[in-house]
Parts: structure tokens; C-alpha cells; sequence
């Protein structure tokens, strides 16, 4: 039994090691372009992957799953891949952490005004802002996913008022819960900090544009820790300029490092951090990998499945 | 019946407007050195207030129960205040719902090393920095009252390993607790994030000193919220400067507002906030004021209950 690991972000050494205390008859082989480590292609019936190459995995003929290295799947291309074969998602409890600690520090960032207080520090002028109440406080996640879900309902533990949008209809308890396109306007005018966690998908591309910055109440904030491409970046520079949002602090970019020539870096208003706000880690997201290779071994789909038509 | 209200940071026709709601019977006067408004003394029967005059709360024979308008009692000295009457502590819910937000939001700052990465972006610098897991980051609450309970409670559901320390043993459910003089070394010791909200007393003052910074580990961060006096300004510096303490937030001084030649201002790893970790709001401080006046009208003591000769 063997296991093809490809990736360009994740380190293979630390995989294999976590893999090996899990499943020990595991066989653990890196994918490279010229095949060395490979061995024999019908060998191989797990890939875990972050982007693997094109058609790459049409290669293996005894392939029974194929396990994505983040929450996310947009690194595959459903029509690059052998058909046929289940793909799941990760659910790193790890990653899930972070997202949610990401969310929940940005969050109170511009709820309780520390930017305006690190400013205030900068010039040495000491003044109390008038601060509202974080019952009345309401903050928006766009994308009731497994992150999103986690973070509504932690932000609902703190007593935010928290509202929620996805494209299907969502039930969270105490938060309000919108979707599809008719829920859209009515779930950014009640919406003073803007939380992306969207999927992306030729649907989600742009969601975060001239329009829906214009329904958004004056003086909304954004975080964005989902894909750069749900953002246009010109579209956010001019609401920002002209005032009508206040900031945004963005993870993700349209190109990834970003460009040093992009408008964002200087910003004044926005605070970027480098795909940072979750990572996966190995000594956690192992488990869930395991998991999913016994179920599959066991004759069972792995977990949670994703639907590559939808995107997710 | 009548109420005194006294006080240098709180708006009094904030608390006029919200009492009269709750209690449209209760007279409210406000506090003058030349006791214009106070009318006949001897209506007073209850006094809500924030570092009365010297004394003052003495002149009123028919005192039933003094409300203090903060967490702290440190504005009240028991030598000046007359004999028998009780004291209570404000528990607003408000203000405890602040203060979690203050300290979740420095705990995950120094967790998540968003100051270094706010120092990247202004470098233009793209780098993820390695990343602790929230299992295993120690953050350690001085002080488990009211808000360093909630405080405690609140970390540990986001699932930091949290470890408290306070005067006489407490027992907080996930988190681990140490008490007395001789458990400090060990609390602080284990701590990596050190929180302050202890209540300011002759054994408190100075607690965060040169001693106390080297027993936490080599890059421990700081926060203190509870009150100036805690921390010996100048070993906090030295441990600063040495790089033994990576940072620290402060929301407190010994001197309020922070004189503007202090080192504080311009310390590069410091953050401060103006006395603003939480602010009692009238809208939220009300229902537990009025609470309190009911109780002392039925014959009961207000809550909860101070120890002047403790302190807290």
C-alpha cells in the first residue's frame, strides 16, 4: 500500500514521519517530474496533494482517493483528474484553530478600534473612544463551511451578533443565517465587519466588488482569509479611499507572495498578513488523513467528500 | 430616597438617564465640593461612586450602602469611608465582556506574532513565520476574580492551555490553578502569555518585577490590565531591553493619563492603551446598580460584598 505525497507548500519530511506513527505499513512516495521515487505507477492508491500537476494523477491505475492538503480545493481541476475517484477536503482541527483565532483577533481589531489606538500611541495622544457594545456589534460571515460555521459560532460566544450567508440555506444556532443571491443585500446591510470565508468557485469570484462594498453600511471593515480572486482589488482600493469602508485585512491575494509593487503593502488602511491566517500542520492534520485512508480501505468514502462540479 | 453620585470619569447624566429607568423613585444627586446639589444629607442612602473626596462619604448619616462605579475598589480607602456600611464591587456585565475581548485579543497577538508580521508588511517582507499550536501555548491569568475567571474560561474554550494564579485557592474547570506566595514561581514559571488582573493591594503592588520577569521563560509577553502599581516600570524596561520579556501591552499606569515623557510612549516592544481594556457603561452598569438598591431596601447586602481590609 502505498501513498503519493505532491506538494509545493508542505514539507514531505514532516508528513512522512507523522504518516508513519499513524499507519506504519503506509509506503510514503514523493511525487517528483521525472518519477524517481514512484516507484511502480500501480502501486500507489492514496495521493495527498496541495496543486499537483496537471494530469498527473491520471497515472495511477489503482488510485481510490485522492486527499486534499487544505480546507480548500481549488488547486484541483476536476477535469485533471482520473474520474471516478473520491476526493475529500481536510479538516486539520489544527487549521480550524487558527482560522478561527485569525477571525476572532480581527474581528475585536476593529470592534474595539485598535488601530485607531495604535495610531493614537504613535502620536502619544491619550484618549478614551467611545466604544459600543459587543451585543449590538454585527459582524457577517460570508461562507457557513466548516471555518465559517466555527468561527460564527465562537464570535457568537463573545456575544457578537453574528449573521451568516452561504449559497445554500444554513441553520446555526443564534446566528442569523442568509443565502443565494436574494439574501445577499439584506446580509451586507447588516453587516459591520465583513468576514470572507467563501469557497472559490466561478460564482464566489469578485463577490467582493464595487456593488456589494456600495451595500455594506458605511464605515464596515473587511477580512478576507479565503482566495485573493473573491476580491477586487481596485474596486476595494476605491472604497476604502473614498471612506465608505474603513479598512480591510486581507490574507489572500490574487498573486501569492504579493507583488511588491502592489498598491496593497502601502496602504494605510489595510493590514495584510501572508496567507498566514492558517496553516496546516502536520501533527494535527494527520490524524484526519489517517482516517480517511482506513475508511477507504475499509470500503468507505472518505470524509468530507467534495463535489468538484460545485468546487466544494 | 436619594443617591449620591460622585465621580471624575463617569458621565453623570448617563447614569441619571439609565437609573431613572430602572428605579424612577430613587432621587439623584450629584456631587459638588460645595455640596450645592446635594440638598439635605440626610436623604442620601446611597452613594455609586469613583474616588469620592477624602472623607465625604461621612457627612451622611443615613448611608446604607456604598456602589463603587469600577471592577476595583483601590479609589476607596477604608479609613475615609464611615464605619458599617457595606461596599460592593460593580460586576457589569458590559465591562466583563470587554475586558475578555482585551485579553483575548493581546493573547492571540502575541500567539499568532501579528506584531511581527504587521513589522513585515511595513518592510514589504512576505514570510510565514512557524506557528505554536493553541494546545500547547501557556497563558497564565494573575488574579482569578470575576474577570480573570471569565478571562480563564474563555481562553480555554478556544483551547489555549490556561493556567491561573490567585491569593487564596481557586478551582476554574480546564484550567490549571495556583495560589499563595509559593506557588507563583511555578505558575509563572509555565507561562508563556502573562495576564494581569489581579486587584490592586499593599501585597500586589509591585508583583511584576525583576524578580517575578525572570522567573517567566526566556520570550514571555506581558499584559496587564488590571492596574498601574503592579508593574515596577523600569524592570519591566530592563527585561524589555534585555530580550528576556519579547513584549508587553499596558492598559494601566502609575499615573493616568501616562505623563508624555515616559519610556513607555516610545518603547518599540510595547503596546498601550489608554486605560481602556474596559470601560463601565451606564446602559450595561445599570441593571446590577439598581440590583444592588433593591437589595439593600429589602434588608439584604449589596453584591458582591468587598473586604476593605483585603482590598477586593
Amino acid at each position: 500500500m502505498a501513498l503519493l505525497f505532491s506538494s509545493k507548500n508542505d514539507d514531505p519530511e514532516r508528513w512522512r514521519d507523522v504518516l508513519a506513527q499513524e499507519l506504519p505499513d503506509l509506503d510514503f512516495r514523493i511525487w517528483t517530474p521525472g518519477g524517481e521515487n514512484i516507484g511502480d505507477p500501480a502501486d500507489i492508491e492514496f495521493a495527498l496533494v496541495w496543486g499537483p500537476k496537471k494530469g498527473a494523477l491520471k497515472a495511477f491505475p489503482n488510485l481510490k482517493a485522492i486527499l486534499s492538503l487544505g480546507a480548500g480545493v481549488d488547486h484541483l481541476d476536476g477535469k485533471d483528474l482520473p474520474e471516478g475517484i473520491p476526493v475529500a477536503r481536510l479538516v486539520d482541527p489544527g487549521l480550524t484553530r487558527g482560522m478561527r483565532e485569525y477571525v476572532i483577533y480581527w474581528t475585536i481589531h476593529y470592534h474595539r478600534r485598535f488601530g485607531e489606538y495604535a495610531a493614537a500611541t504613535a502620536a502619544k495622544t491619550w484618549q478614551q473612544l467611545p466604544q459600543a457594545d459587543t451585543c449590538n456589534r454585527r459582524v457577517g460571515i460570508m461562507g457557513l463551511g466548516m471555518l465559517g460555521a466555527d468561527a460564527a459560532m465562537h464570535l457568537t460566544a463573545l456575544q457578537f451578533d453574528v449573521a451568516g450567508w452561504s449559497r445554500s440555506p444554513k441553520t446555526i444556532p443564534g446566528v442569523t443565517c442568509y443565502n443565494g443571491d436574494d439574501g445577499l443585500a439584506d446580509f451586507l446591510g447588516h453587516t459591520e465587519i465583513l468576514v470572507c470565508l467563501l469557497p472559490l468557485t466561478p460564482e464566489t469570484t469578485g463577490i467582493i466588488n464595487t456593488k456589494t462594498l456600495a451595500q455594506l453600511p458605511e464605515g464596515a471593515a473587511i477580512i478576507n482569509a479565503a482566495r485573493g480572486p473573491h476580491v477586487v482589488d481596485d474596486d476595494l482600493i476605491q472604497a476604502l479611499d473614498s471612506g465608505h469602508i474603513q479598512g480591510a485585512t486581507l490574507d489572500v491575494f490574487h498573486i501569492e507572495p504579493l507583488p511588491s509593487d502592489h498598491a496593497f503593502w502601502d496602504h494605510p488602511k489595510i493590514n495584510l498578513t501572508p496567507h498566514a491566517a492558517s496553516i496546516t500542520t502536520p501533527e494535527t492534520a494527520v490524524l484526519p488523513v489517517a482516517q480517511n485512508i482506513r475508511r477507504v480501505l475499509a470500503g468507505q468514502t472518505p470524509e468530507p467528500l467534495v463535489d468538484m462540479d460545485a468546487g466544494y
